[in-house]
């Protein structure tokens, strides 16, 4: 067997384990009855543990210096090379992590989310508040260990987006304040919208049909995927046969498992197009969070609360709920896109959402400077609050633990959500420049067009391309917050007589 | 450490491997999207031959060698003894097995199995039969490696039935055969009993309905387990905290899935109630598949086909079903427990069914002691059929190739079904001569003081005690088919008549 057998080999165990993994975390959010938690945590412990052993080992050492050997290299295939490169610079960034920290750190993070689920409920941020400070510890730590010349905050942006750091972020989300403040202020002058038609009663299996009916419509493949309930919604999976998505059914509000089920269809389709030769490589997978939020709220926003998608798929909603027989498209189109600050960030609508996630982003950012600590985060939050939305929450539940991230010790993905808003406007932009306005070709239902588009500059590369590089070579340009801002603007300008 | 803590940290990595696998397999039968099988069968594999490799390893003896010798073995408490033994047998069983004959078992089976589905669509038993014929080859080659002294088919009966032999089934099957056949003679010689109100349309959401609501009614805990769809009812789980069942909806008749319910809920009730002080020790899973099968059939049958038990519960089925409105609760009685003699184990009645379960015992046996050759098989089949039944198979998909079990090398595993019926009637007997008649408990609506009596003598033990020790501490008894016979003898004399 050729050394790249041996390690191709090596890593199919590894992602072995990985794939239980993704299954069981699945499990335990959508199906695991509740006294089921702990066989589950355990194993999961154990499956990361043993993965995380595997890809630092001293064999894993021998099959990377190997194949990094000019010898061997050049008899390397593109997708084996980078397979390579993808799997050496994960060994770089934990090989000096401990592995009792690590494991703990695995450990902590099931519990902690698990105490998330409840304490939220409750409203209680005191039993979370020891699970956030060790979480940041732990995170400090493992950022030190990993890369001991960077700022720990930047090693954790780097974990969730290749080749940002905490300067760039602040720069742009600057330029993003300045575009969706202002155009959030104007709003508040103008008269309410009506969105009343989203109120009201929809059982769950009419908003279920509905859900199907939106996935099918934006081709994502129930052949290799699912829907399911749980309490946030998610996706998971293995690329690109089996990538599942959840969702959360509010029974008084349409436009929660909505909407919600076109972001999650959208980061299904992104790991569903991803090309099936990067199977078993670890690159079958999204290159970052924020290309896959860009997908995600490409599909959510950008598509999903467009009029001219709604003009082929607006009878629909009429046939499985006849209250919408009375309500004309143009309403129901306003009544999608109110811009109203509110408390719930997953529940904010396209432009007060950036805001939520600023927010956030710079709380992590004191958090990790040192120049906050957890016990005062929830009065930072309030300020923070007031200042960018003027609205502040009266409970920790609508407050700092509305998310399970940070229960979930993952510091440094929020600014992905915002990245992903940044990202697809440059798509759009690009889309708009190459196959003629995103309005035409949706009123025409051409959206495949859009699709294949996405697949073919962004889905298919999986992690074969950094997220800068997908952005240099799909739309020849940097990270630029200026044409998502063009898009609002123009968007809202439009919808509220501005 | 302790060698002992040592040794339970080393058999919980094993457990925590076959806890994924565990969720693998039943996601793959519920859950898991078309284009998901090859991902999951891979880890699978690699978690099956992970934890069989530590199963058999030089640190299991290690450890095994250490906690036999007195000094540590007079330390240990009794779980932890139980806990070495058990490990021990399996230790003793698997490290004698050429890992190439082992490895050829493995693929024969899941190749076998995979013909077998063709085989069995196509009534083709020429293409099974060297499957069949290598099956029974290497099963008396691997029972010579488990045991060299003991007869092949009995070494098999061990696997799934500790401490049993054929003699004993021979004798007992006999007793069983001889109460039976008479019964089912007599009531062909009986007016035909109407069972149409089964049959109809009933949707899966209203099955669904009545199967949670039974569930309810026979205290199986939604807690700790799961309803859910797939091909087969079956059921998996982790005992006593995960243990999940499955049933199957005909659309147009509401007994395959009440009483797959009832019967899948039966074995999960066991593993619910299994001790949790056994967690983590192998010990905390049913002792055999016959107590298994006893628990399983107990529910469905001595419980479930009992009118006193329907007589709270039938209100229900016509709230549900208004067409039963019509149907008296005699008459559903009735229906529930026509006898007749069919063509397919898995859909026979309570007292053929016992007849269909020793056929293949005296097949099986015949085929071990060499009077029986496989291309002969198809003959014998129909000669008993016509022999116990009165009725024979035009074609062997509704014959021989009916049961899945022999493709997949499951020989002795059969019997377990007709002992768990014989186990059923000793523990009736007992539970009555405790707590009086079952009629009026169950009218009294006290099942709990069964369910109890069923907890304290059989559940919690897992498998702390073998079959035989618990009918002995149970019944004061050995082995013995005279109950079970008294109980079809009065319940069948009275519906029919005789």
């Amino acid at each position: 067997m050729s050394t790249l057998e041996q390690f191709k080999n090596y890593v199919k165990k590894i992602n072995d384990f990985e794939h239980a993994a993704m299954i069981l975390n699945w499990d335990m959010e959508t199906k695991m009855p509740k006294k089921g938690a702990k066989a589950h945590i355990s194993a999961l412990t154990t499956l990361s543990s043993e993965a995380f052993k595997m890809s630092i080992s001293g064999e894993m050492k021998g099959y990377l210096d190997t194949l990094s050997m000019p010898d061997e290299w050049a008899n390397l295939d593109e997708i084996s090379r980078k397979m390579v490169e993808h799997i050496k610079e994960g060994y770089e960034e934990s090989k000096n992590i401990p592995e009792d920290l690590y494991a703990r750190y695995v450990e902590l993070t099931s519990t902690s989310q698990n105490v998330w689920g409840e304490a939220k409920h409750n409203s209680d941020f005191e039993t979370m508040r020891p699970y956030f400070e060790e979480m940041i510890s732990l995170n400090k730590t493992m950022a030190q260990y990993i890369d001991p010349n960077k700022k720990p905050y930047d090693v954790l942006l780097n974990r969730y987006e290749k080749g940002i750091d905490e300067a760039t972020i602040t720069r742009t989300f600057e330029t993003l304040k300045k575009g969706v403040i202002p155009l959030v202020e104007a709003i508040k002058e103008k008269p309410k919208v009506d969105e009343s038609m989203f109120k009201g009663e929809f059982s769950k299996e009419d908003q279920e049909k509905l859900g199907y009916y939106l996935l099918e419509a934006i081709g994502y493949s129930l052949e290799a995927g699912r829907l399911d309930e749980s309490e946030h919604p998610f996706t998971i999976g293995n690329a690109p046969c089996d990538v599942r998505i959840t969702t959360n059914y509010d029974l008084t509000d349409l436009r929660s498992s909505a909407f919600s089920i076109l972001h999650e269809g959208g980061h299904g389709l992104y790991e569903q197009h991803i090309n099936p030769a990067l199977i078993g490589t670890t690159l079958n997978t999204g290159t970052s969070m924020g290309i896959h939020e860009s997908q995600s709220r490409f599909y959510e926003n950008i598509i999903g609360r467009n009029k001219h998608f709604w003009m082929n798929h607006y009878n629909k909603i009429s046939e499985i709920f006849p209250s919408y027989k009375n309500v004309s498209l143009e309403a129901f189109y306003k009544g999608m896109n109110v811009v109203q600050p509110s408390l719930i960030r997953t529940e904010a609508d396209e432009l007060t959402y950036n805001l939520h996630v600023i927010i956030r982003f710079e709380l992590e950012k004191a958090l990790f400077d040192g120049t906050l600590e957890v016990k005062d985060l929830p009065i930072a939050w309030h300020d923070k609050m007031q200042a960018y939305l003027g609205i502040v929450p009266v409970n920790h539940k609508e407050g700092v633990l509305q998310d399970v991230h940070w229960a979930g010790g993952m510091f440094g993905y929020f600014p992905s959500y915002a990245l992903g808003n940044i990202y697809g406007g440059q798509f759009l932009m690009q889309i708009e420049k190459e196959l003629g306005g995103l309005d035409t070709l949706l009123e025409k239902g051409e959206l495949m067009k859009v699709s294949d588009w996405l697949t073919e500059h962004v889905h298919t590369f999986g992690c074969m391309k950094a997220p800068m590089q997908i952005i240099q070579d799909a739309c020849q340009s940097h990270l630029d917050a200026t044409p998502i801002i063009r898009y609002y603007t123009d968007k809202y300008t439009k919808l509220y007589n501005l």
